[in-house]
């Protein structure tokens, strides 16, 4: 069997039984659409992914881009795979109508996705850098540059970036020093440095705009004096494409993501860099974030959908390599049996599954999240879904690359000593996946984002709204006949995290309330994942009852859940306790007793 | 500062203050020697693996082995290091002085090849295995193999190897097929097929002998036909090497270890490959247990090598790289701190710390125990010593695997995006690290070993001699003055350990026993380690007492234990609840549910 990267029948699960997203199109954003327009397209990413992605996923793995006479050649094999995602509409599929998008909701956008990610992210990450680099000009620039650089971008002749990073700064973007100064021209002479940018050089497009945070000359220190640039590597002058004094300084050896280049930059070596101000001066890290926070649930899905690939593999890899018999077959003349027979390997397997159909159900509902913060009708409820969007955008970016990482090691193990080995596929997504705990902010900054900002938001309002949809959920749960071994798990997960936020936020300095915050993320991504598991097994349990042809399937669902919340959901006591007293043995510590 | 690989002091305290390893100078095996002897020892190889070892291993990492018309080229640099780990006494460092050894423990043998391991794991392997395959011939091999192979081996002209698994065998012995013929000459012809024979091949010796297992002719079925060979890749015919028919059938891409090839090999093409019989035939299994443990040790201290240099790594990274700056100092304008000023830093820092030196306190102590199973004065305590060192291998061939493989991945992740790059170093120990939870039975195999034989061997007499040490160690600690926060845990866990076990082991079937196997070696590792701990934790405390100059170090032990304990040891609780209910979900799963 071919490995089908995600599950379309779990997929339709999430979107039509679980979240039933078709009550999204008595929005007026998407009144022209129905599952008759979801699917098809669905199936088109479906189909791309499995049948041109993926086959490709090896090749570009084993040849990554080069750095010649100062540009990058990527793989040739991008020269096609890219204007098929064009092709596709994925650029601008949840875009307007009015900038030729096809203004799908988010969640049936993000879950076709997911198939794409799956099959090969790195020529995924091309499409969806450029589809976030646009929709900030789309947001905040001015009309030409919507005309000229969105347009562009949006019809797949340009490709786009985002350049935060800086040699110096790293994750701490206030001391960000590319410098802009004002010019008779209009535009900005840009002078600096940015590192890791992903597809900052790229030879199957004529030209790629990098969305850049600057300072303007004058501008007041930290994050209150950034600014947001375009800079294209190659400018129009009397009509014709023409260098931008954007230099690549460097191509970074990354251990994964292969296909895609991640580039050190130099701005204005020259002195002739160009760079357009997107919106207003000093504005820049406001912008950033929206971009930010559509990345990070880009790397939620792409931890999802990098264990979701090594899960198939190791499936079938165990359903298919015999060795070894069952401990009670002692008779050495029996015919070996698949390893899915053996339960550790079924352990390893269940718990591939709880963290990826988990996290997928996490990624699904805060992409319909996104979808009800932008076009509900009421302002009310919009703000509503909006910060519950906020709360989870922390545990989106990690519990997938955390777990998934786990998971994705897991996938390994299942394959013995030939997961050691590049002649299989898992060590590879297994290198892929690393890198989500570090890209757009490390898995401790999102941490310190939520204990010490999200939970905190308007008087814990963000949190009220959580946990009325967990009480809700288990309420249902009991409804369904699930019995108490799932649900009184996720009431006392809900009690643990709301008495231990009270009590960090309560403790009166950021230092102490901030202490175990990678635990704290870790015990809270843990809880909204048990909850999402019984929420899944309430409807999957609704199914069974009411009686289906599709048995095994709902119960692979009740399994999982079964498995998450008295496994994996077991953890939140023990990291609450811990994040409660407060060890301190690491921040005591000499620096020189390490 | 360069990398020191492993902690000379932390080394020393393991040995002399801990461990108190010259009182086996009192046993007549060790008379000859005394911490005159061992230092030098110890300060040889430390010299060795940070001049010479550690400085090649970028370059073994970048060029691993090729294959050139069947004969394996390795790098060139191991025509250098391998005669310099001959020169230092290493492949006969503990063997007797009648075969040209130095007769040293174990304890400081073990210590002391660490540092070779932290420098270069692929260099190391091949003396390794060398010493190990010769050791076999040294005790079950009749006077003439002695004389010609052991003593090659030994005297580094040639290398050796294991070969056990195959292809369609895997860990599955039991199903190995390769087949011995008996002829006239007194040597059997082999036919068959090996994978994963690490050092295979390679084109710095003349000759490498792989102790291989194959069954004779008309042997019984299973484990208890299988008979142990020494098959030369060349032989001596009228006093020349002529090759004996093994080829090399394919090196295997292993994404680590790259400097030491993983090899498929064929005996018999040609029908003319001679094996020759170590020790009497059928018991092949047995002998070559001799080796799987001392190989197990050696995987736990590979794994606590690999972790540590990669700590080293990351600490030095830690203190160096400046990037943000304290929470409770918001201007932007102040300089930025080292990173190990962030709480979660050194929280990364500290749990990586306490998993190294945890490892290492156990590889030590498995050590000794080696040390004292063979060379104790009454034959009831060398049975005491050889029960508790059989319960401890499958933890020391398995906690270092897998915690180290999280440590290994803390290194990377402090090293924010330039850990995802193969720049720095701490990526590629990530990738040897996975290998250890594979070679030499993998950990579900280790778990079923742990569980279903060495807890309920003698009638669960090793447990018992556990549980005796932990509990003296508890009142010692007492004694120091460590406080109940410390020495608790430690008791509790104790207690958890041995309720859990009466429980499980009286379930009454394999498959009830062993459903949570891996749950249950994860919690006994963790739970070893917590008591070893304690132990490094008492010793400190008395210095710290007693008054030192060095403060430092000592409370950099206490606050490591304090860690540990306060910490992982929680998860012993929450493991052995889990493994007490019996959570089945995986193991009533149909196949298609997955």
């Amino acid at each position: 069997m071919p490995n089908p990267l995600l599950s379309d029948r779990t997929v339709d699960f999430l979107l039509y039984e679980v979240l039933d997203v078709t009550t999204l199109t008595r929005l007026p954003a998407f009144e022209a659409h129905s599952r008759d327009t979801f699917d098809p397209y669905l199936d088109a990413c479906r189909k791309l992914a499995r049948e041109k992605l993926f086959p490709a996923y090896k090749a570009l793995d084993e040849s990554p881009p080069r750095l010649e006479s100062g540009r990058v050649r990527v793989h040739p094999l991008l020269r096609e795979l890219y204007p098929k995602m064009v092709e596709l509409g994925l650029l601008t599929a949840t875009r307007p109508e009015a900038v030729g998008g096809q203004q799908l909701p988010i969640v049936v956008a993000n879950l076709a996705a997911s198939y794409l990610m799956a099959g090969n992210l790195s020529a995924y990450g091309y499409a969806g850098l450029t589809t976030s680099a646009a929709r900030l000009i789309e947001s905040f620039g001015s009309e030409a540059l919507r005309d000229s650089f969105m347009t562009k971008m949006y019809g797949g002749e340009w490709t786009g970036t985002m350049a935060l990073t800086e040699p110096q700064a790293g994750s701490s973007l206030s001391d960000v020093k590319t410098t802009a100064t004002p010019t008779e021209g209009g535009h900005h002479s840009i002078r600096g440095s940015k590192i890791f940018i992903s597809g900052g050089d790229q030879d199957f497009t004529e030209n790629i705009v990098n969305l850049t945070l600057a300072r303007i000359q004058g501008a007041p220190p930290g994050v209150k004096g950034i600014s947001l640039f375009a800079i294209p590597n190659r400018r129009f002058e009397r009509g014709s494409l023409v260098p931008n004094d954007v230099e690549v300084a460097g191509v970074i050896h990354k251990i994964g993501w292969k296909g895609i280049p991640s580039i050190a930059q130099n701005y204005g070596e020259r002195g002739d860099c160009h760079g357009y101000l997107v919106g207003q001066p000093h504005r820049g890290l406001a912008y950033m974030f929206q971009m930010m926070n559509e990345a990070r649930l880009m790397v939620g899905m792409n931890g999802v959908a990098t264990a979701s690939v090594a899960y198939f593999e190791s499936l079938e890899y165990a359903k298919t390599r015999p060795q070894g018999r069952p401990i009670a077959n002692k008779n050495p003349e029996a015919p070996q049996v698949p390893i899915i027979v053996h339960a550790d390997v079924r352990r390893m397997l269940l718990r591939q599954k709880a963290i990826v159909e988990g996290g997928l159900s996490l990624v699904a509902w805060a992409s319909r999240e996104a979808d009800l913060a932008e076009h509900s009708p009421a302002e009310s409820e919009r703000k509503e879904h909006a910060l519950l969007l906020d709360l989870l955008t922390p545990v989106v970016k990690s519990f997938p690359a955390e777990r998934g990482f786990e998971s994705n090691a897991l996938a390994v193990q299942i394959h013995g000593g030939y997961g050691y080995s590049s002649e299989y596929l898992p060590e590879a997504f297994l290198r892929d996946q690393k890198l989500n705990s570090l890209h757009e902010g490390t898995t401790g900054i999102q941490s310190m984002d939520l204990l010490g900002r999200k939970v905190a938001q308007d008087g814990g309002r963000a949190l009220e709204l959580l946990s009325r949809e967990v009480r809700f959920a288990v309420s249902r749960a009991r409804e369904a006949g699930l019995p108490a071994t799932l649900t009184e798990p996720v009431e006392t997960a809900l009690r643990s995290v709301l008495d231990l936020t009270e009590h960090l936020l309560g403790l009166g300095s950021p230092d102490r309330t901030l202490l175990h915050s990678v635990d704290y993320l870790d015990l809270f991504g843990t809880f909204v994942v048990g909850f999402l598991w019984l929420r899944n097994a309430t409807v999957a349990n609704e199914a069974l009852r009411r009686g289906t042809s599709e048995t095994a399937f709902y119960e692979g669902k009740l399994a999982a859940a079964e498995y998450f919340i008295r496994t994996e959901l077991r953890r939140v006591e023990t990291l609450a306790a811990l994040c409660r007293e407060g060890e301190d043995s690491y921040v005591r510590l000499d620096e020189n007793a390490f």
